[in-house]
């Protein structure tokens, strides 16, 4: 079935204790799409200035991602992303970070995107994601990211969202925020009750977990990674994977969901062990495929 | 096999979001014996003073935990400790701690028990573990868990320790301290480097991770529990399920050592339900074999 991204296009900056990353190319939209890609098409939604360094054609060469919904603005900038991950790779500081084109209005969804089955609205204020989705005439699923400044600076238009979409994908510190509850099963509930059927609750090196209606749990480990080079996108090339395999297969039972979980887990494993979208861009599907054999055993009693 | 433990006995006073539990039995060989005795008998070496206000043999009243190696100091004072868990759960600060007979000379191993097979020395001084080692004959299998003073204050002590044991049971932070490594995989495998062939690194609400040496590796999730009272003995617990299984089976391969992992993990689940031992000493075996299948069936993708 059509899949459809929402989200930003960045140049990014990143330090890590294994080297420099500079201008490098990010945002959620890109790391979602690539990942994405290995199982679905993809289309697409998202903004640009006129500064952008990237032929994001170049980018998905070879690759089922439809850029009509690429907006290249000419008196705008793009936006920019520095950070600073430390010896402790889970922690990181935000050096710089230049809204610019994310600050004006959401790019639009073009008419042959709107008949999409799928949808990820990757995070920013949840009223341009209630904008962007309703150009979308009659979604099956819908999943979406938010953030603690959204939880917090915008709880009514978060809660608004949340009634619209199936699927929650959220960190687990902004999980307990939103919900109130130090414990993840009992915050993944919670969230459930405010409207999304499905809360995904991503826990970085500690894996993921997911809370379903009816008491359905599903609780997998990261992948066994020895290396972290670059975390940056990790959470959005897990997305990717959940929602192209979700979109490929075209069902959302439990059993989908579980196996979605564990793909966007392989896939995450690839975007952290290189720079920007290196590990991912230079892997087959095949390679996918063999981590997850390798996370089922590591996983299996 | 025969199963021995060697650690603390102690009268804890917990206080919690829940509740309090004001002197209390506790104590790592308390816990551990009455996780292990599910599995296999436990022989128990310990101290208390005169004051100890609990008959042993009554708590453990049915099951098979040889008290032989327990010993009554007549002119000293039980161990006690208490601690206060937060909001966050995950979180607790010592309000006392009072050594009392453990700051003593270690108990003595019974004669009887000096052909024990499986062996775990609970957390002390590293000195005393190797005191407490040396009077066992011929050990099979011998486990140990150690906490950030020892690593930072006995390196040396304990690095004798590390080459004389097949286990080490730590927490993730205390992996990353004696590793000097932030990566748990690497820290893993840098402590099978310094002795035990297997390290079991214990991630609280995440669960826990298994390196081997030559690359072999298991990752669990914790038990999905909807609501934690007490975590105290949480560790000891999970270490008990763990050797307890071993014990019984006999047997150390790395297929023995993922099923010990989750046993311990439900055992934990039993011991954090409610305060002190009562989640622990309230449940039948069937009962644990019941959440394994749980925690399998949330596990499987």
């Amino acid at each position: 079935m059509s899949l459809l991204v929402t989200g930003s296009i960045a140049i990014d900056t990143v330090r890590t204790p294994f080297g420099v990353s500079e201008d490098c190319i990010g945002g959620a939209a890109v790391y979602f799409s690539m990942a994405a890609s290995f199982f679905s098409p993809v289309r697409l939604v998202g903004a640009v200035g006129s500064d952008c360094p990237f032929d994001l054609a170049e980018v998905f060469a070879g690759r089922d991602v439809d850029l009509a919904g690429l907006e290249v603005r000419e008196n705008s900038k793009t936006f920019r992303w520095a950070g600073t991950y430390h010896e402790d790779i889970n922690k990181r500081t935000t050096d710089l970070l230049e809204l610019n084109v994310l600050a004006e209005g959401p790019p639009s969804v073009p008419d042959e995107f709107r008949d999409s089955e799928f949808v990820f609205l990757a995070n920013t204020a949840p009223a341009l994601q209630r904008q962007l989705l309703e150009q979308v005439d009659k979604p099956v699923f819908v999943a979406a990211d938010t953030m603690d400044c959204w939880i917090e600076g915008e709880p009514d238009d978060l809660g608004k969202l949340l009634k619209k979409i199936d699927c929650l994908i959220i960190n687990e510190d902004e999980a307990r925020m939103l919900a109130g509850r130090s414990n993840l099963i009992k915050a993944g509930e919670e969230i459930i009750g405010m409207g999304p059927g499905v809360a995904v609750i991503k826990k970085g090196e500690s894996g993921s977990l997911v809370c379903k209606g009816g008491g359905e749990r599903f609780i997998l480990p990261a992948y066994p990674a020895a290396e972290v080079k670059d975390p940056t996108g990790a959470g959005d090339s897990f997305a990717g994977g959940f929602m192209g395999y979700l979109a490929k297969v075209g069902r959302t039972d439990f059993e989908s969901l579980r196996k979605a979980v564990a793909y966007g887990t392989v896939v995450a494993s690839y975007t952290i062990s290189e720079f920007s979208l290196q590990g991912l861009s230079s892997i087959e599907r095949s390679a996918i495929d063999k981590r997850l054999e390798v996370l089922r055993g590591v996983t299996q009693f």
